[in-house]
């Protein structure tokens, strides 16, 4: 295949035309989120070296960071095996790349309990959601 | 929520009854695959220690390493902010997670050439896919 766009038909994108997009630290290997890409927001990457995702509850393109200020820059791109999955080594502005306001969205570890397994939150929160989105005038 | 399996009804599983697992590696912290669970695949995760997981193609349990040898020693399960991706930390056994034969499924990276963005093949095949595969009697 040739052309510009090629790269991106190798690309296989579900029947909903999305693809799981993960984006890792690219300094500290820290797996920081998971969210969807489209065609448009694969390419919107690649062509401004910012992260850009299709968000499912909004049904719209999302440029990461567009509200909070925590844009992801894009160090690299990668495609697994089954040209299904996308991988992203990226440097996150600010060090939070959850919308709660840590560094990462695995926040939570299964640790066994008194009362049976659970689910810990084990990592701080570093700024409070509401001092990330609240400031909007 | 009490009882042994109440942090099994905190994960988000899809409409399908899956969500996508991620294997990093626990030391290295290379993204090694991704691949999907249902309920009984996570339970027996936690439960063995080692990775099991759905396999969509073949509509059944799949313990990772079943044919290959290549098992995946789970130190770590966590879970995102959404409820709906977990995290494997693992040992690999083999050093292989993938089915071509090379560490990481995330072996193709994208590169600008003269004709265009294309994806390259950077990391090398460990071991050839029939050697892994092929020496079932």
């Amino acid at each position: 295949m040739t052309g510009p766009a090629a790269w991106l038909d190798e690309v296989a994108f579900d029947a909903a035309g999305l693809v799981p997009a993960i984006a890792q630290d690219a300094v500290s290997g820290r797996l920081l989120m998971v969210a969807w890409m489209n065609r448009q927001a694969l390419a919107l990457t690649r062509e401004t070296g910012f992260a850009h995702y299709w968000s499912r509850s909004r049904a719209r393109l999302w440029k990461k960071g567009e509200e909070s200020g925590h844009l992801q820059r894009v160090h690299e791109i990668r495609l697994d095996c089954d040209e299904d999955v996308i991988l992203l080594a990226i440097a996150q502005d600010g060090g939070i790349a959850c919308h709660t306001g840590r560094e990462s969205c695995f926040f939570r570890r299964l640790e066994a309990g008194p009362g049976g397994d659970r689910w810990v939150e084990v990592d701080p929160v570093l700024k409070p959601a509401a001092e990330i989105y609240g400031s909007r005038s």
